[in-house]
């Protein structure tokens, strides 16, 4: 099992056997002469030899593993997705691979090489360049390429000109429906809080929230939307200045759960009460969204089905099943105390 | 790269040298005569070889990877002590390979199994059974066998009996600074929230409260003192019993930040204010203790030094330098509106 461990390359030596025929007998996978097999289990029980994986891998060129890209450990959403993911693998006899890449797209590059050298299975991507309105072409061809030699399965985004086996959640739905909750509850002035306008998780929210307000004859005021990134101190910071406006929203739409409780934070130390004053709602459903108080009225992205989806879709991939292309998971509007 | 490529073993025979010598001249890491190397440059040039990571690392037995066992992604404490070592990792050249546990013993044994064959060259271990006050003989047996082959660094946790190298924090003095501050304040009613009676980290968190009563002349009540689990529905579950209580504490030292945040909301869910009517106090400060309103008085174990300190010491353990046992990191008592 260790490091001293004698190799099938010694034994298919000692043996005067080829790799492939030590293989055979280990792996139980083509018929191999009595004698010939007697001869190699002898030397494999004098030499107490355990096949390791790494050479097992060598000569039947299965690890048993799967690259996981993953963004961001500091938001609950990625871990959720990743839980997600892992119990599906478990089952499916896969071990996953975690590499956080927070969304560097150098780290990537690296991380893919790496992954591919270990010679995983599949990879499952999340975030950084997937993520991209502007990917550079070089970033998305080298993904093509890994592709054409391991089963990639995009996590909520994808490459633009290049179909790719993708799972996402309808990120346009859900903003969608949070304006339409926003609107019946009678809100007419609304702002929009968070993320870069380079991604396109920002961009989809975004135009679902101005379609949504055209949709309802109300206008769009440029200096009531307020990007930044997507964090809480970005929720914060945007909140505030939203605050010294003459002329301010009454509803909030968020980028993420964390930006909301920014922007909550911010509101409720300036003495406004939510959802009175203001009314703010986040999105994914983070373990933080119902931890609040007020409760943090958001949309559920199902973060642990969609890992699992990933999971069983590579799977069939990497067994060379056919899959259809995209699965779309549709999203949860969760009404709770913040915006009502 | 992939896997079409031919192997340092094709090349040795066609070479006719061992592979020893085929290593040497990849690896650099010895002299080989010009004649010889140039004929093996040559072989490598005409197959177009990319030496790989996996026959790499049988030959010169380096795969750069690091195990780590990691109890429950729900648990934000994780990720962040996770993310810690993390970017130590990447500085030092060494790729994470994070595999879930759930704290259960039988996944840490596939883990471990299935990483040792793998080859990494060295371990981190969080929760599971290093957390666990009786631990079955057999379970402690398997980590210390193979602690005979790979370096490991326990995070928070020990094996009993079995000197490792450990990286901890002092949780016994965290809850102590806790306890002492909520006395401080006046408090004499203090009641305890979760945890399991099995697990170190309760066990230490409930000796500092036991003595911290005791020193302060404040008698201990066996039915303020109200186990479960890690989760904020024990916190909510147990808050809800003590409201039920003719008499009850007029302040709580819960298990972590998810414990007291479920009791938050039970007792915020039962109009009680906070902190005037009940003060709450957490453990570890997750990125939630201080979204939370009103913000959480809570302990910081300052998660991600404890990972980056682990992985440095891992570190050194594979170079085969000397490191001491114990390295404790002490915790920092963070008072916030929860309990003031």
């Amino acid at each position: 099992m260790l490091l001293e461990s004698i190799t099938v390359y010694d034994i298919a030596r000692e043996a005067n056997v080829s790799v492939a025929t030590v293989s055979r007998v280990l792996n139980d996978t083509a018929p191999v002469r009595t004698s010939t097999r007697q001869k190699i289990m002898a030397i494999i029980e004098k030499h107490n030899f355990q096949p390791n994986v790494l050479a097992r891998s060598l000569v039947n060129k299965k690890t048993g593993m799967i690259g996981v890209l993953f963004p961001d450990s500091s938001n609950m959403f990625f871990p959720e997705v990743f839980g997600g993911a892992e119990r599906a693998a478990q089952k499916l006899g896969y071990t996953l691979f975690l590499c956080n890449t927070f969304s560097d797209c150098s780290r990537e590059s690296e991380y893919l090489n790496s992954l591919c050298e270990r010679q995983v299975e599949g990879l499952l991507f999340m975030g950084g360049r997937i993520n991209s309105r502007h990917c550079p072409d070089a970033l998305v061809q080298e993904v093509v390429h890994i592709q054409k030699k391991i089963p990639i399965v995009l996590i909520n985004g994808s490459l633009p000109g290049h179909p790719c086996h993708r799972v996402k959640t309808d990120e346009y739905l859900g903003a969608q429906l949070l304006m339409q909750h926003l609107i019946d509850h009678g809100h007419r002035r609304i702002g929009f809080i968070g993320g870069t306008a380079e991604t396109t998780t920002t961009f989809e929210k975004l135009q679902a929230y101005k379609r949504s307000l055209l949709a309802n004859s109300l206008s769009y005021r440029q200096d009531w939307v307020r990007l930044g990134d997507f964090s809480m101190a970005c929720g914060r910071k945007q909140m505030d200045q939203f605050m010294m406006m003459p002329e301010r929203p009454t509803a909030f739409l968020c980028m993420n759960d964390y930006v909301a409780i920014g922007a909550m934070k911010a509101a409720i130390s300036r003495g406004l009460r939510i959802p009175e004053d203001v009314a703010i709602a986040g999105f994914d459903d983070t373990q933080l969204a119902s931890a609040m108080n007020p409760e943090l009225t958001t949309v559920s992205q199902h973060s642990e089905q969609l890992g699992r989806q990933a999971m069983l879709i590579l799977s069939k991939l990497i067994q060379k099943e056919k899959v259809k292309k995209l699965t779309v998971l549709e999203p949860t509007l969760l009404i709770r105390q913040s915006t009502q």
